[in-house]
């Protein structure tokens, strides 16, 4: 992954167990540094809290934190996450089996990026006293908030954009993240809905004899032709993730993220699905096909489809599939009616078997409520959470305010973490006006630590301590 | 351990690593359970976070639970921590190395009590929306004070009596711990922290000869004679610990804590260490075994002391020790100038030595203060720190104010969590304020989170959410 950005790359030793004794190593974690802009010493650290991937992908698509270094004089550090690009663990054996992923859990994460701010405090001259603000979008904004949930002493605030911090069991209606992504197409083009819903149905017809499967891989140029019905169980999992990716990166302008894609890439697709529902279903995939090439043939240089991706390779599937199958559980539901997709239940013990046959491990449901509060976290504070309209992702994050101090930013016209990349003079005014907001709360945090530090000092003064308190 | 409460006996299972899905093993946890006063539905419960022992041992020392139940229409419950007791994750074998003690960390601990409150608030009929305070002493009061820094999702305050969260490196110096215990004994007699410094020089010149030795042994009345060098450090340690371990329990009534006791344990101890400093090694000695003895033998039924022992066998060292040798990295270190004791310096090094030849694990020093926050715990709420005077661990307390919710009671006249015990008509003044002042405190936890939950409801009303904030 090539950086855009003159960032120096460096490594830090990581306990490989943060929580236990028995396992003594460490590993080498990498992250990266820009400072041209820090004003030393006590300028503040803006610190991405990396996600599942390698970071460097991320650097290059959170241009929200490279334009606003100078005004904050702030240095920036982005921490890649164990287990995904360079920081492996175990190196070549990290994937290994259930015995080298046992530390790929997000409690470990968190306790990576802790204990590298706090040596990066005791080690940088002039950081001693730099406030630091965590920031991170998806499951990278989730470990932003978490981090200022469970380490105050660490950040002083945190962005966490696009988190679906609820999207546990028992939070939200399991199909509300289809919802969106439907509503994302309905409002994007005439009968667009419409027509992918029946396609399945389509698909299914289609599929039922050997003739009508030579077809389809031929109509959409597969890699591997489709030959029995589990192709095409994955072939039709594969068009959902396609349509579900395409919501997520619904950005204003020709953007690279999961794909190389055209401005308000959805309302390219839906150019081709704009026919009435009484078409044949030739007709219809046919339709179907030219959307799916919006996806992954926008610069033309793609040759057949693999129906086994559906996004960049700087992600970490299989790290985040583990985490998903253990702490990340995350109910997703549709029926069909509500939403443009095959109904399917969410059916944890289905789940849990195919985790155990795949890492042997079992999901744990309610363990993330538990160790990160759910929707009990008004004790928390100094933290923004933003969520685009169009983001199926956003069903499962924060859209309201729960105190003065742990806030929602709502962009309606926004995509997944819309707010984190670099502005753009096609972006809404609601993205806008966000990033302007979320800089004041970084403004105000940091105030906020330069003022309690002084109010620190002072309680500790000797003199000041041991007298008894009476409850106002 | 014989109750002394109608407590009903529970077990609960809970996972034997929460931060790891390799290890699917639950375990046996005790908690004691008493509801005779609660009021249901709603009613608070007040949440005992088990230390280093068995949990029966501490409901009985904790009298002030039980007190205020009926004020507070509150259900008691008394958690038993892992490796302790009889909640032995892997029996027998707990102990056996390091593999199976890997699991004996502070966090695991919290885990456990955040998971057995949350199932309790999901199981016992009336309880789900009891609001939850966290109440322990020494150890249990740092886990107290740390389940709330943690999981303020799970318990809305904490009172942490007689709890060193700041024990650590580079907290409070070294020698805080033993200059209290010195004042202790220097208030009590008049000489008698002089002539227990003067004790250790005695102690060196009689056992330099072999009937110096069996002096020795016959004066103490020690269970094994002293035979060389190496026991006669064994046995000076002891002393320290006797010494220490009297500062600790300085109650003013007689007690049965660690040991039987009477009132103002180390007044009774003083009077037997009154002469002056130029009395002989074995007039000063004699003293001293005096002293010894109101410690060890104040019941009179004692035949000989043993000197590997100090204390109540409900502690569990062993367990201690590893913690101390893993997390709970305290230093410790005397001069023989500002305290009464030898010289001795805190050596990280030689410790970390001891704990791998023991455990084969070694300590980390710093992860104490980035988990737990050090001092910079400013972030978090309502948590009540009492230290009493008198003890040697209020060294390592929080003893001024924080914040207008993080707050100090200090007990002058209190030695160990003198707070948590029952009422008694000795009782100094300043412990009877500093009861009223913790259940003041209390009400005032339990009235804000009855009207938070109110607050939450009202957020939660989707009418009321996605608009765009503005900063105030």
């Amino acid at each position: 992954m090539h950086l855009l950005h003159r960032a120096k790359d460096c490594q830090t030793r990581s306990e490989i167990d943060h929580f236990g004794f028995l396992e003594n190593g460490t590993f080498k974690q990498r992250y990266l540094v820009a400072d041209d802009y820090w004003e030393q010493p006590g300028g503040p650290i803006l610190f991405y809290t990396g996600n599942e991937g390698d970071i460097a992908w991320f650097c290059n698509n959170t241009g929200f934190m490279w334009e606003i270094a100078e005004e904050l004089g702030a240095m920036l550090v982005f921490a890649e996450h164990r287990y995904y690009g360079e920081s492996l663990p175990f190196g070549e054996d990290s994937y290994s089996d259930s015995k080298h992923l046992n530390y790929l859990t997000s409690e470990q994460a968190l306790a990576d990026f802790a204990v590298l701010i706090h040596s990066l405090k005791s080690s940088v001259r002039g950081a001693q006293n730099s406030p630091v603000i965590a920031l991170g979008g998806s499951y990278g904004g989730m470990l932003s908030a978490w981090l200022r949930m469970k380490y105050p002493n660490i950040v002083v605030g945190a962005l966490a954009s696009s988190a679906p911090i609820w999207q546990f069991p028992g939070m939200v209606p399991c199909g509300d993240y289809y919802k969106i992504v439907t509503k994302d197409f309905a409002n994007s083009g005439h009968n667009c809905d419409i027509n992918i819903r029946r396609s399945w149905t389509a698909i299914n017809n289609v599929s039922s004899t050997v003739p009508g499967l030579q077809w389809l891989s031929e109509e959409f140029s597969l890699c591997s032709p489709l030959k029995n019905q589990n192709d095409v169980l994955v072939f039709k999992n594969w068009l959902q993730e396609t349509w579900v990716s395409l919501a997520m990166v619904d950005y204003p302008y020709e953007a690279n993220f999961l794909q190389p894609l055209p401005p308000w890439p959805i309302q390219e697709v839906c150019k081709y699905l704009t026919f009435e529902s009484s078409v044949s279903d030739y007709h219809l995939l046919h339709g179907v096909s030219q959307a799916a090439n919006v996806y992954y043939n926008h610069t033309g240089g793609t040759s057949c489809l693999n129906t086994s991706q559906t996004a960049t390779g700087s992600l970490g599937f299989l790290g985040w599939f583990y985490q998903a199958c253990t702490e990340m559980v995350m109910p997703m539901c549709t029926d069909g009616v509500h939403d443009m997709f095959e109904p399917e239940e969410w059916n944890f013990q289905a789940f849990s078997e195919e985790c155990y046959g795949m890492f042997g491990v079992r999901p744990r449901a309610d363990w993330a409520e538990t160790v990160y509060g759910g929707k009990e976290v008004k004790a928390h504070s100094n933290i923004v959470f933003s969520n685009g309209g169009l983001d199926p992702w956003s069903s499962g994050g924060v859209n309201h305010n729960i105190t003065e101090t742990l806030v929602s930013i709502v962009i309606p016209e926004g995509a997944h973490h819309l707010d984190l990349r670099y502005s753009n003079k096609l972006d809404p005014p609601s993205v806008r006006a966000a990033r302007a907001l979320e800089v004041k709360y970084f403004h105000e945090w940091i105030r906020q630590a330069n003022t309690g530090r002084k109010t620190v000092a002072e309680h500790f003064d000797p003199k000041a301590g041991k007298k008894l308190i009476t409850l106002k």
